[in-house]
């Protein structure tokens, strides 16, 4: 396994480079930190994964990993825990990380692929919650997420941490615009539920068996009018205590998590 | 309106000092930041709130929150942006603050007034997780969050800030064993549901319409052994996509969720 000795090294400055968004644009590539992450890329989509560097305690903890790596052709690397570190955003990747081709779905595909639930963010901004969304979206079987507007790039290393994985479970599509993403969908036949703490249908109102896209819009200032009238319903969650509203990651995960119920999806685990 | 003029006062640094654990529990005071827990304390309990501290912009712009803490017998204090920033752990406290008595809930009154729907923390370490998951049991309509075990203190500022003001909402009682809170929850008849990913019941196939009790572990290590087998099941959250598990805050909001639909709770909103 050939060795990288230094912090300073071209190749490692390359790597750190990744976590800004322009140098993820420009390459096409983007990092995954730490186990979790690493195994679900090699898992999933080995075919999207380029270098794999790990420590050598890691190599022994891991060996299912380093096997599955191995196995589908990529290349291995044994750093020292001070030059994984050098590469990383996390200050604990816990002695693993690994270069990534982007994952480009594209809205064509997933539309060929007749789906029943999809998950559209316009304008998310926060990386945690961008990430716990796709993970929900994941966990609640559905067929994809669409990253709509001026929203945060997936591919940035918080919100790759906060998808435990899931970004290699599922398309997720980026880039889009959002009325010709809602256009789209709609045309397809899929009805367009945003979810919103002021909507007007609460969620248990809603028919949720029939193909549909759950919409988000910004956790500060919430959805523009324009989105809102884009959509079929402006739904909420109900509140049967005293909160003034759930945060933007929670509520999409009790909508997802009531149409997957609806739809009555086979539940893996 | 009192001036509190320099960074450097006693008072401002008795204020700091209250995002210490130890001071907090030597003083039973805690300091609540920023417009939203300010508002839901002013409101829902200003017997509790003894000092609030705000800018002249602040004063002016929430006139509702400055009116009602006046009306309430609240003493207050008009500051710079520069005193309060230094009294307070945000950086951004967008204007206003208040110290607040600690709200010391107690079993006993928890269990006298009947609850039906219960959620119990044990060794929950991540502020963020516990005031998520304060906030879906305020949102679900749950009757109290019992925090139990080594778990981190609901009174910090992280916490607070990540409840959105439910600490002041339903009857939070902090500094509980955990085998005695859940002996006394089955000796009153509520039945125990661990969330687990490991769980062997699936969330779909549990009544909940009996009064129960959801208890949470920890977001890594998960639960004890021991604790899994003080509770009548455990239960997991169906995956029906790939992801590996929901994390601890989302699993607790759509169990939660699913007991108040089950429940049949009204929805204030």
């Amino acid at each position: 396994m050939p060795e990288v000795t230094s912090t300073r090294s071209e190749r490692v400055k390359a790597i750190r480079g990744l976590s800004r968004r322009s140098v993820r644009e420009k390459t096409g590539r983007f990092l995954a930190e730490g186990p979790q992450p690493v195994r679900e890329a090699v898992l999933h989509r080995p075919d999207h994964v380029l270098d794999l560097y790990l420590t050598g305690a890691a190599a022994a903890r891991h060996v299912d990993i380093a096997g599955a790596a191995e196995a589908a052709g990529v290349r291995l690397h044994e750093v020292s825990e001070d030059v994984l570190a050098a590469m990383c955003d996390t200050p604990a990747p816990q002695g693993l990380a690994a270069v990534c081709r982007v994952l480009t779905g594209s809205l064509d595909a997933v539309l060929e692929a007749r789906p029943r639930l999809l998950c559209v963010l316009t304008n998310v901004r926060d990386p945690g919650n961008a990430g716990t969304v796709v993970r929900a979206a994941d966990a609640a079987g559905a067929d994809a997420v669409l990253v709509a507007g001026d929203s945060v790039d997936v591919w940035g290393p918080k919100v790759v941490r906060s998808t435990a994985g899931s970004l290699f479970h599922l398309p997720v599509v980026t880039g889009l615009d959002v009325e010709e993403t809602l256009t789209r969908l709609r045309d397809n036949g899929i009805r367009l539920f945003a979810t919103d703490g002021a909507g007007t249908t609460l969620l248990t109102d809603v028919d949720l068996l029939p193909a549909h896209a759950w919409v988000t819009g910004n956790e500060a200032w919430g959805m523009s009018e324009q989105t809102r009238s884009w959509c079929d319903e402006v739904v909420r969650v109900p509140i049967y205590g005293a909160a003034e509203s759930l945060n933007l990651a929670m509520a999409a995960t009790v909508c997802l998590y009531a149409s997957a119920v609806a739809q009555n999806r086979p539940s893996g685990r």
